[in-house]
């Protein structure tokens, strides 16, 4: 049995249990919240010594990081990565893409604006880059996805799965989605495969921070 | 024939130069000055929409981005890469804590010292937070290496390869090693290793920035 690690409304952590879920996979999911501290403790220090979810451990003890990493190894030898050698680094260069030019933007707008005070230092200092940088990350997926419905390979894969966790939330952080015709109409792909659930909402405190966020 | 596009003193470039160096792989490099805009022409951009170096080119046109999905892709199949589908994703976790919690502050510190103005608002405005989590970042590897020669498996491999590249420029970020005596064997280790080529030296305008950077 797989024990998952994780704060359900972040989407690295996220794009784990949608896998997990999509595979079939039996696991156990432990709900950490990072944004109240739950991976600086010295429990969870111990586990992954630098203090970030999703993480998974096996029955013996042994600890996976990074989530991108656990949708290698959940992936192999399944259909979620491609067999070929060229087509499976070509999944791992969209998974690189998502954690270099697409989270740190993307992802930390959401947190920005939904996870940090309405008066925090951080979205006069970091929006407009989080903006500027995110929509250049959209703007390669638009790309790509115009001649293509999937990331790599035939179908739908972990490469999908890393990019969509984000993306599908994008609107949180600000972006609007309306001028990435081709990215639209494969986030509505990605929701119609086997297995899929959607990621959580966020509590009542984080919602009203989102909308408080957009109408202002 | 493999055609490698890189800027020859980036750390992320370098790492599949010497990848490809220890490989014996043969291989033509073509030197892309990303500091100058060279990754932003029209012909570059037709090759990674995503404008970055490296990527590599096969005889037939096909592209890679991404340097540590390249060092996977060159590493499948050889000893760099465990055959362990466990091993092989604690490689992967690696690679992704390099790009996600290494890089983004050990390397952009060490840019900015020395490939902006000594006047520039960069300075002061990130900086900081670059060696705050740049010292995070090395105190992760510390805690591993005080255990383990390598990143992973019995021996040298692309998540050393990987980690190298930046943390033995770490001093041009402004980063002292002194506090790591088991990153600073491990990174003596890395130099035995067999083909290792280091990285060249920046320019003399870069060297100056680097060298005034330092004094004041």
């Amino acid at each position: 049995m797989i024990t998952a690690y994780g704060y359900s409304v972040s989407g690295n952590c996220y794009k784990v249990r949608l896998l997990l879920e999509q595979l079939g996979r039996a696991y156990r999911w432990v709900e950490i919240d990072s944004s109240k501290g739950e991976t600086r403790t010295p429990e969870f220090l111990a586990k992954n010594r630098n203090g970030r979810v999703p993480i998974i451990e096996l029955d013996d003890g042994r600890v996976l990081a990074e989530s991108n990493a656990i949708l290698f190894w959940l992936a192999e030898g399944t259909s979620f990565l491609p067999e070929d050698a060229w087509e499976r680094a070509q999944a791992m260069g969209w998974l690189f893409f998502e954690q270099y030019s697409h989270e740190p933007y993307i992802a930390v707008a959401r947190f920005i604006r939904g996870w940090t005070p309405l008066d925090s230092p951080r979205r006069a200092a970091e929006l407009p880059r989080c903006m500027d940088r995110g929509h250049q990350a959209l703007a390669v997926m638009e790309d790509h996805l115009r001649e293509h419905d999937w990331f790599t390979g035939a179908g739908y894969g972990i490469a999908d799965t890393a990019l969509f966790a984000y993306t599908d939330v994008a609107h949180d952080g600000g972006f609007d989605l309306a001028e990435y015709p081709a990215i639209r109409a494969w986030l509505a792909r990605v929701r119609e495969t086997p297995g899929f659930v959607a990621m959580p909402e966020p509590t009542t405190e984080n919602a009203a921070l989102l909308a408080a966020s957009s109408s202002s």
